[in-house]
């Protein structure tokens, strides 16, 4: 579909029950059967995912096994965390801005005429 | 379309000219004709982009101004940044490996026996 390998990456990433076997894919390789277990769906509906999965090249089936296990490749991720580094600086920026307002407020209620409040308790 | 946030996010960037849009709008915020320019695309199209970056929170649109600028959200960016944390480990493991084994080749080079090559030249 996309012509570009950020593009499917993106898109099959797009999906809470594709993240979702890539995260039990994180703790080791598993079969398509045990894969399947969690999801309330049929084993063409896992299926379909795993295909996308695979084309995005985020996840690659053995040959050598007959139960073909699935594991997890991060390439593709590692790739869309450098596209990410980019924009690093934008929300590192924000929260940034944040703490100098908090650094602000905080300044204000420790000068002396900040104190009024203590005096009224 | 997509229920949850992340989704949402992981749709709208899978989409060369969004990501394009959006790296635009890393250096300053602009309007919508200017951010069109590069693009060889109709009015609508881009406007189609714009409306699916907007409702992924990936940019919004000024009110006060009446060329109601564009200006990049970097918040669903971090969002995807964390999600990504989980799976850091595997593509740097996977360069640990590497790591390794290039240490491994350049110490069997440094042997003695290593040194064969150098008497042949």
């Amino acid at each position: 579909m996309s012509p570009d390998q950020l593009s499917t990456t993106f898109a099959a990433l797009a999906d809470p029950t594709r993240r979702a076997i890539l995260a039990r894919l994180a703790s080791g390789e598993t079969s398509v059967t045990e894969l399947a277990e969690p999801f309330e769906m049929s084993m063409p509906a896992i299926s379909k995912h795993l295909k996308v999965l695979e084309r995005a090249g985020l996840i690659a089936r053995g040959r050598e096994a007959q139960w073909r296990p699935c594991r997890l490749e991060a390439g593709p991720l590692k790739d869309v965390s450098k596209w990410l580094d980019y924009y690093r600086r934008f929300w590192e920026q924000s929260f940034d801005r944040l703490e100098d307002y908090l650094r602000e407020v905080q300044q204000k209620e420790e000068k002396p005429n900040g104190r009024k409040k203590q005096r009224d308790e």
